[in-house]
């Protein structure tokens, strides 16, 4: 069974609550920082993540540094019982750095250097700009690694990006040369024979460019994994000083939903604690069940990322400024949105930001407090009601774990791969939505789910999905034999086991290594135009499907699904090899809805799977659980934009609201949430 | 009362008609001279535009000048009794010069020079182009300035674009050194200290890049000053040696319908007559009901710019061939569409071109001479009705002005900022288009409307229309206060009184400096998605509102309308404040048609404005008047795509084309117009 | 009468069929030779297109040069009879010519020269690429140029593309110096009075840029030319050497479907046999006739350029995986689109490729042998058949003619000139796309059409059809007026007889040269809007018109069907007229189906044009025919999307596949194909 976590801070060992701080833009009103605290413990607010782009204050020129207002905020704090995310600034340099050493800014694929501006813009190698992190960072650590009020380090913003400049060049050869230690090595993972590529000196190699190189796949994958690598390895760098002071203060860097950019599984190695930012768009369809699926499964993956309880880093505490269109959020959505991080395994909610910048792109962007400066608004008033709410939960579902015997398999690098592969379907075979589509199944189930990568140890599992598991090397496809052999229900789909971690196809014949588990040879695949379909019946009822067909021979599968037109009508839809003591579906083709919500039941159903509630879920409503592993907290949420009733099963059930005893049906307003003890 | 204005050129007291000139196309073919007088004088034309695009054939070589071909078409011109306006050729450089003198070519914002090329591209701030247009410009103006048939001076042609040279960085930042004094102020008013932005040295500057800063709405709203500035600068330095040789030739820059780059508000004082080019797309839809009012608030905003009779100084008399699609005007749109122009006050109808060019990229645009070289086609018989028909109200009409007492508020620097702010709705929340909406109502009421910018004197209007008037200074709001105050009737919207003149947000409750005025506050602005929809009901009919809302509260002011749906039904919509003597509404919401109409037909009654018939007009169709304080003269125009009557009032008109007397009804084709004297 | 033409290659008097074949992308894996020509043997192949990239296995370092791998699988060809086209490998550099001659790279439009990177990327004027590719040839020629193996040369690869570095600069301005000799002319053809854009140096003139000029009409269509031509001289420099080993080995340059970058028609001079690349994409929609009538039309062009047998050089045995969306090739889709080729004129059946790569991104592109690596599938067997057919065939129609008599008017500049023109309908006029739709009448009626250009010799043809000849010069309207007057009929349309050679307008009245042939006069021409219909009454029957509607006076023209809306109504919108002993047909607007297939079928009747079968077809039924002078070849193709039957004439006809006798009815299944000797 699962254990209670630790507190992410001994130091606050609730719920946190609340939001970016910059009291760098407010310098001169000062009364605003005495006025901030005030609003902070009305809200109930009791952290912020502050200073987070605040270089140009505390270094205002080369090597002068101005600590005092960072000293006064921190005092207040711990004068007024709160705490800080101390962040370091690296996410914007000074203008006066940009200008003296132009090296820290990033070059463009197009081999062009950007300008000083925006943020999140500096090279990851530049020998200077670490060198000035790392002063930074030291005189930061030096100063407040200990401070009463600091519960931990935000380490710079939202990683991301690339920068191609020549530093960035000599590190990804080298980073090349570590991993193929040969040219022709390289050259064959490449394969570079094809269109001459041959490559005959390191010196030739160059990152991929729009007027340059952009389709070596091989190539592709590899300059995004180094860019992976040499942002972790910056972070290190960043947390070296911060560590060195007091090893004892955790560390995190705020991630984002589904970013493509870096590999997570990988990166949350580096960090003590993942964090993500969040900003679902609320409120653009009559029901919200598909951005909140999309949400959960993300939610799922970052606390899979490290298997113990997150941080919901960023949130709106109203709306955002960047979307095509600003939707304020409905009565009982901010309750409901910050609850599902916690159903989900977050121990804490925080906001992007506190106090609303009077000016730049930022300044219409949702925030605690608003332009009018007071407390008498919607938007306060929502946001203190979360801060009671968390109060109430705190001692029983802070440190909860999540206890899922389901496991969807996403990986970064198959999704590189899948969007680089010219072919099958260059329109779209939408890998992200495909395999949320396969989660929210569970998700209206109400059906706990890991995410893992595809090296992940799957021992614990009923049932493991992995859509489009393009590519899939030996040793992984290996692993799956194994779990399967070993009486594991396993679901892949098309376009899996076509190519190896080198984005080589197997030869020899398609699924590649997983051949075999499936009992299956797969052909051909073709795409369909947006105005084709095909479709199949299974277990008596039809289903349609789009976008890929995969001709499939079965070689001992059993067929359970066959397709209903084009020249291929008839030949297997849907397969399961029975393989060891465990089973191996294999879907051919992308099935419409409701297919995967039945498929799933059914499945979950055979491998021993339980749902959170032992009853029906109306669409749109779903059920997650917290455990310590004695008792449960089911959290019941009712994203289908219209009132609902849920009945409960037997259990005995407490509202952690109110203490009262539930039993029978729970009626759940538009946007309601109930939280029970089990 | 209003008065009649004098003539633009005292040597040319009547309708100027004509065309721009290039004879320095044909200098090959000199016979084209002498037939192109023939056919000016046969389509009673009288004056061209001449010169425009001409430097390499008056400067052939640097420093050799070659004026003998313009000495003899000015000579043919003064000898027909034909006129000028000479041009500037500054519009392009010869080639010669953008390779002897590279700085002449303008810097993207890419930091890329152009190479030579197409037009209006070179720098406003390059010392060489400087030296090379003070140089051309003092020979034009010794050799012409007095010449019999000139009547004044075309200056360049369709001023905009910006440069992000050298040159020009440095004029930026000493345009913002004069503005802010010290960098303290400037990063104040950018809100630089958000992410890190602070400026320490004013060489840190550097103007918006696509790979630098784009979101600092300060200096980006500065930036777009400082190109106007700029390029007033370089339109005074141009006109400088024509002033010293003549003072007394009006000079004037054409320019172009809502054109974004530059505030006309300010270029408009350094012009001694407006003038601008106007290419509406007719006959895209059945009615033109939306372009011709599209273009009317054009033609009144270029009236109202001086407050004077303005120049229509190009329009086609056929197609253009820039529109995606080229349609040739129906019989009756070139009369209706030249007389719009004199409607709303021109004195001028003049076209983009005389002869159509052989080659290059305008060779297919409309013009009076077509290829085929002779007089007997269509267009060559519109035109020339045009000239007889200007002819006939020359005595009448010439120099009437426009008595309104209605304005509409319309400011470039406010119109910068709503399109740079990012939220409420970045998908659009289409601050022209919401501006000439409230136009439109006026217009087919045939109620007189003036343009003004936040910072006019607003004593003349009886009801000041200001959509959106986001950017609001304290200054400004105290004006419309004191209107207010003082018995005006005041209408504006949300996202009003939102930030400063500096794009810094108004603290301590929206709409800003308005709140009072208006007895309001508004707390949250959201976007509404395409497929949503709002409402209200107003004085017994139910509207319709989409894309924005506004959820205020009342302060003081009456609630008129409250929306009818989403979470804040019941909430208002629209509200009235009695202050002092006079009243202010606010529209909380993006109202659709018909609203507008019946509204302002409301408080224009209400506040006494008179329309300028006195019933009730079909839609489609509209009565504009001029005035010399004594006589009125009224345009019925029926841009409705469909035969109309209109009744007339009581008063006694008299057919300006016939003399004859009219009563009761006109009967008007389809695009037809009258034109009457009352 | 036609006559047989000598095989391409008399060591392979058959069809030749095959694919491309990239055995340097498999040196590691040496067992695959071997099992290639097993398989090539298998499937009916007798001809590989080999080494088009094979440089960096050639000469992996600088003059060291690897031909051992090329000598074996020649050696192994031969000792199969097994024959190929030994491919010049200039389509891809080697990494280490990038580094160490950076000139060899292509420099944009934006004058950004190329990183090492994809293909097709060189510039065709470096002396050291020229250099390179002439020892590269020289090595080849000297050692493969009389191999038993070789039949021919494949040069390069799918030429196109240009360069803007300094050696094409001047190279341009030689071209230009050669052509013009004096500024004057230049300034003149170019109209560079307009927009002062008169130049006084040679070295002033640059190439089209993006933010230099791209407007001069006259430059553009110049600088086309010129890369065609510089392009030509590359190839006649690569060809040098291989010519100078073996004059007999015939040499080819694949080509590709209506490939806008180079003058086909001048290419098509340069080499021994048209080559081209056809990837249809099938299966789009329910019929494949549009697609079909675009790459017949293709296939009659590619014929018509050297006015004999051509090669599909590429076609895909299955999918591609560069299209939007990947299908398979449906059953019988495979040799219906190889026999097309056939049956308009191809002597070969290639494919790209034999072997699907590994790596890289055509690794998902369709070939003969799958990375399953066995001849167990679907694709090998289509392939098999296809190969079995052409070998029942060969004896029969190998060297075959076309018998056309119908000509369509089809020209590179003129489809420059047309796309670079501003005006009428810039939304699109659809050149290409309008001839394809007069030529699919012909598809679809059974009547072979050759294409021409407008200088060609057009004494063979009953009937001429020329839309859209935009640019057409005094000499080119010459000997159309001297083919009509001979007796010819000619169609054309509006938007003809516009502009000379060099884009500058006919001056005196439009259609120019051709106005006197066609006996009218077009006053205007406008623009319809995408919503926007007309439509005349021709022959009884009601037809609907769009996009662009000329205006016309007749000048001696018939009238055949007028105007039905618009204030233009009732004017001619279809006109013949009689001029000497023949007639010339004007279509003022682009009318819809079913139009062209009646008007043509009418006008082939009365000018006496055969179709192939005399019976009708049903649509998306064509039938082409091939002749040696005595026997007919007739091809029946049902691209129809359905199963059709197609009535014969009183001819007697054998079924070339199985020689049986065939009379009455054919039945033809979806995709079905029958061959007949008549």
């Amino acid at each position: 069974m699962t254990k209670r976590y630790p507190p992410i801070s001994a130091k606050l060992p609730v719920f946190m609550h609340g939001a970016d701080y910059n009291p760098d833009q407010w310098l001169h009103a000062p009364e605003v920082l005495k006025e901030d605290v005030r609003l902070m413990k009305l809200s109930h607010s009791n952290v912020m993540a502050l200073g987070i782009f605040a270089w140009a204050a505390l270094e205002p020129e080369e090597g002068v540094f101005t600590f005092e207002w960072l000293d006064k905020t921190l005092d207040e704090f711990a004068a007024n019982g709160l705490y800080a995310w101390l962040a370091t600034p690296s996410g914007a340099r000074p203008a006066w750095m940009s200008q003296k050493y132009p090296e820290v800014l990033r070059v463009g694929a197009n081999r062009v250097r950007n300008l000083h501006g925006a943020r999140h813009n500096h090279c990851y190698t530049s020998p200077v700009y670490r060198e000035k992190v790392a002063i930074m960072n030291g005189k930061l650590a030096e100063r407040y690694a200990h401070h009463p009020a600091v519960v931990g380090w935000h380490i710079s913003n939202e990683f991301g990006g690339e920068c191609h400049c020549d530093y960035c060049q000599d590190a990804f050869r080298e980073w090349l040369k570590r991993k193929y230690g040969t040219l022709e090595a390289l050259n064959h993972a490449w394969w570079n024979a094809f269109w001459a590529h041959t490559i005959t000196d390191w010196s030739q190699i160059q990152s991929p460019a729009p007027h340059g190189e952009m389709a070596v796949h091989g190539m592709n994958v590899d300059w995004r994994r180094f860019v992976t690598d040499q942002t972790i390895d910056f972070y290190r760098w960043e947390e070296a000083p911060l560590k060195a002071a007091n090893p004892a203060l955790p560390a995190t860097a705020n991630m984002m939903d589904l970013f493509d950019g870096l590999d997570y599984w990988k990166f949350a190695e580096a960090v003590d604690v993942v964090s993500w930012d969040a900003y679902p768009t609320w409120h653009a369809e009559a029901s919200e069940a598909q951005v909140a699926s999309w949400f959960a499964f993300n939610h799922d993956l970052f606390r899979s990322l490290k298997g113990k309880p997150f941080m919901l880093m960023e949130s709106t505490p109203s709306l955002t400024n960047w979307q095509p269109v600003s939707k304020l959020k409905r009565p009982g959505m901010h309750k409901l949105s910050s609850m599902q991080a916690i159903a989900h395994g977050s121990d804490t909610v925080q906001y992007f930001q506190w106090r609303k910048s009077r000016g730049s792109s930022e300044k219409f962007h949702g925030a605690v407090v608003d332009h009018v400066g007071h407390e008498h608004t919607r938007v306060f008033r929502d946001v203190t009601e979360v801060g009671e709410t968390l109060e109430k939960l705190s001692s029983d579902v802070l440190g909860a774990g999540t206890d899922a015997r389901v496991a969807i398999v996403f990986d970064w690098d198959n999704r590189w791969a899948i969007r680089d592969a010219q072919g099958p379907r260059n329109m779209g075979v939408h890998y992200e939505q495909t395999v949320v589509q396969h989660y929210r199944a569970f998700w209206e189930l109400g059906i706990s789910v890991d995410v893992v990568s595809r090296h992940a140890d799957l021992s614990a599992y009923k049932l493991v999905v992995a859509p489009m598991m393009y590519m899939l090397d030996d040793a992984a496809g290996r692993k799956f034999e194994a779990y399967v052999e070993a009486g594991g229900t396993l679901v892949t789909t098309y376009w899996s086991g076509i190519v190896d971690e080198n984005d080589l196809c197997h030869l020899g014949g398609f699924p590649g290594p997983l051949r075999k588990t499936l009992g299956l040879w797969s052909e051909e695949l073709e795409g369909l135009h947006p105005h084709d379909a095909n479709g199949f019946v299974y277990d008596g009822a039809a289903y349609e499907s789009h976008e890929l067909c995969d001709l499939i021979h079965s070689e001992g599968a059993e067929v359970l699904a066959t397709y209903e037109s084009d020249f291929y009508a008839g030949r297997p839809a849907l397969t399961v090899n029975r393989f060891g003591r465990g089973k191996a579906y294999y879907l051919a083709t992308r099935a419409k809805e409701p297919f995967y919500e039945r498929f799933y039941a059914k499945l979950a159903a055979e491998a021993g799977v339980k749902r959170v509630l032992g009853t029906e879920l109306p669409a749109g409503v779903t059920a997650q659980a917290r455990t310590d592993g004695e008792n449960e907290y089911v959290f019941v949420m009712n994203f289908s934009g219209a009132p609902q009733t849920v009945a409960l099963d037997a259990h005995a059930y407490v509202d952690l609201e109110t203490g009262a005893s539930v039993t029978g049906e729970l009626a759940l307003p538009t946007n309601g949430i109930r939280m029970l003890k089990r």
